[in-house]
């Protein structure tokens, strides 16, 4: 563990705690150095949103949990930031949700795939997809590393939780039909549009938030799940964050 | 030098190949990983900002040049992001403005330092300053690594250049009297608020610009430069820049 040296005193300590936990990520493999700089920039989305889950983010959470709960085939797609921010709540959520995980890696290698699959392991992950084999399927019309997915996992799946995704590959999934759901903290982004629903949210808050949903939902029937995506609009909700980011402009200008 | 994996189809390449500066700075020692993250965090204002160098930051620019020129000790600060970014730049602006250069680090280690004044020299740099020593002095009130400067440098300077800087030096250099002038993303942060000329900019744009601005206004004499300074109101410049990134947010909207 590598040890703190941001002062206490610093206005914005728990978003550097937070840091630190990707620049670990980094040290043990898990994060790729260019998955920093995402980071980074979701963290000014994070700091405009006032760095809470909002109560539109709650509706997408509830919406999302819904969606997964009535898949047949639900998939968890993990990255390197994903994987150092909540490794253990990506185990917890998919038992609750009975989804599958799988690594997905923009910045693959090997030993980065292997590291994040240990990490998972190591939470309590019984199996993990995406370690690439010759049995790999492809995303039609992807030119990134991405586009090698799991012939059992992503590529069968219905619906699939995509925290933290680059645009291109959304895109692409939703073209296969696919229902996704997205954790972003940009709701102008390619991922945000094209999601059927969209979580602006911070992964490290939005994921615990999810369990807590997804325990209380999977009381509930089809009927009722049902209801609550139907009732679920993406783009209005977008529009909703979106008005809160110009509100943070404001406000912080105060 | 890191092969590119960009998809040269990518919308954001460019964006992606200044992220790909950085992560060689930082696989070459110059850059720390927080700083990667540090640097995804002002992407997302240049985003919003529309990556461009807008008037608004060219006003701010004609002012720091006068300031800077108007100086009797005028220093540039260097950090590791800077360094990976324009280390050309900085050793050309500071033989313009006559100006020292010295490297101050946020997470400080002596290897990164010494990477940073070696590339600096490489692209021609006579002395660079801040090389930590038995005769370095401290800024008052500060408590972390950046509070140690060089007794000759920043700590006797008049006029200060912070590009990518943090709040709370930037705070406790204005109370020790001196100039600062900020490159910084944010509007709204410690930094841009405390300057006496804050360039919204991304520095990367910001330093060549200053480059061409600097050397038109050394023809000039002190009586115009220290009326271009006296013409400029930091707040009022801040708050167009916001208002930029609000238009920002509305056209990305659409």
């Amino acid at each position: 563990m590598h040890r703190s040296i941001i002062p206490s005193s610093h206005p914005r300590a728990k978003s550097l705690y937070i840091r630190e936990l990707l620049v670990n990520g980094f040290r043990n493999g898990i994060v790729a150095p260019e998955g920093l700089i995402a980071h980074g920039r979701g963290e000014t989305f994070d700091y405009l949103l006032g760095e809470n889950t909002t109560e539109t983010a709650r509706t997408a959470i509830k919406a999302a949990c819904s969606l997964l709960l009535l898949a047949s085939h639900p998939v968890i797609s993990v990255n390197g930031n994903l994987a150092a921010l909540c490794p253990k709540e990506i185990v917890e959520l998919s038992n609750l949700i009975n989804a599958d995980i799988e690594v997905n890696l923009f910045y693959w290698t090997r030993e980065r795939e292997l590291a994040i699959e240990k990490e998972l392991k190591k939470r309590g992950a019984k199996t993990v997809r995406g370690i690439r084999s010759k049995d790999s399927a492809r995303i039609p019309e992807l030119q990134s590393e991405r586009r090698t997915v799991d012939q059992d996992g992503i590529y069968k799946a219905d619906s699939i939780l995509v925290p933290l995704e680059d645009g291109d590959r959304t895109e692409a999934l939703v073209k296969m039909h696919k229902k996704v759901i997205a954790i972003d903290l940009n709701p102008l982004s390619r991922t945000s549009k094209a999601a059927a629903v969209t979580i602006i949210d911070n992964a490290i808050r939005a994921l615990p938030a999810m369990i807590v949903e997804a325990e209380q939902l999977k009381q509930k029937n089809d009927k009722v799940l049902k209801k609550i995506v139907d009732e679920f609009d993406n783009s209005k909700n977008l529009s909703e964050s979106l008005e809160i980011i110009r509100c943070g402009v404001n406000a912080r200008q105060r």
